[in-house]
C-alpha cells in the first residue's frame, strides 16, 4: 500500500500557491517548472484538487490556479483525501459470518473487531494530518523560502 | 491506496489460532475452511506471518499453524505489517531542492514539512493499531465464540 506521488506534488503546489499575491494565479506550467515535474501528470492531481474545492482553477491567458481557499483553512488530509481517495481504506468482509465457524446474525450486532481496529488507526490517521494546515507548512518553509511567489 | 483482505484474513486466523489449546495446530484447509476462504491464497498470508515471527508452521500429519508468541504479545500491527509490509507509505522524494525554485542544500538540514506530516499521520496510524492486541481481539468476540477450538 503505497501512496503515489501526487500527494507530495499536490501539498508543495499548494503550499507554493499560499505564497502568491491575493487574486493572483500561477500557471500550470510554473508550477510544474518550479518542482521539475511533468505537467500532463501534474494535471492530474491539480485537477483533483480542484473538485475537492481546494484550488480555483482560471482560464484566460493570465489564467491558472489559486488556492481556493484560506491556507489556514487547506490541511493535509484535504490534499491527500484530494488526491487519493479515503486512505488507508480496509474493506471489511465480514468474514467472521461465513464459512464452518461463521457466526450467526444475532451474534454480529457489534462491530468486529478486527474491522474497528483498523477503523481506529485510519481515524488518528486522518486525526493527524488534519491538524497541519497550509499555512503551517508555509510557515516551516527556510527564511529565504516563505516570500511572495509572482506569476 | 486500499490494503488487501489479506489483513482481515490474517486477523481473523491469529484471533483462531488464539483460542486453540497450547501445543496442538490448526491446519491451513481448517482454517480455510473456518472462514470461507480460498486455501491457496490463505496459504500466502499465512506465510508472511510465519515470516514475520507471528505463526510457526509445523509439518506432518497433525501439522499446520499456531501463534509464535503469546496473544498478548502480537498486535494488530504486528499482523498489518506482516501481511502489507510497512503502511501508509509515503516516500518523500524531495521535490522541493528541485526545479526552478528548488532550495539549496542549506536550506534543507530540516526535515521536509510535508514528509514531516505523512510521517508523523503513519505514526499515528501504527500506535493506534500497536494498542490492538489479538488477546483484545479475542476477548472482545460474542461469548459464544470464545471457547477452545479444536483441531
Amino acid at each position: 500500500m503505497k501512496l503515489s506521488q501526487g500527494v507530495e506534488w499536490g501539498a508543495h503546489c499548494a503550499v507554493t500557491l499560499a505564497r502568491v499575491e491575493p487574486g493572483l494565479s500561477l500557471s500550470r506550467r510554473t508550477l510544474a517548472e518550479r518542482y521539475a515535474l511533468p505537467e500532463a501528470y501534474l494535471a492530474k492531481h491539480l485537477k483533483a484538487m480542484v473538485n475537492a474545492g481546494l484550488l480555483h482553477a482560471t482560464t484566460g491567458p493570465n489564467g491558472g490556479f489559486r488556492l481556493a481557499k484560506r491556507p489556514e483553512d487547506i490541511t493535509m488530509l484535504d490534499v491527500v483525501e484530494a488526491i487519493e481517495g479515503p486512505v488507508p481504506r480496509f474493506v471489511c468482509q465480514e468474514i467472521r459470518q461465513r464459512g464452518t465457524a461463521g457466526l450467526a446474525p444475532e451474534d454480529c450486532v457489534a462491530r468486529c473487531g478486527v474491522d474497528s481496529a483498523m477503523e481506529a488507526a485510519k481515524e488518528a490517521w486522518r486525526e493527524s494530518l488534519r491538524g497541519v494546515t497550509v499555512a503551517a507548512l508555509v510557515a516551516r518553509l527556510p527564511p529565504a523560502a516563505r516570500g511572495p511567489v509572482t506569476p
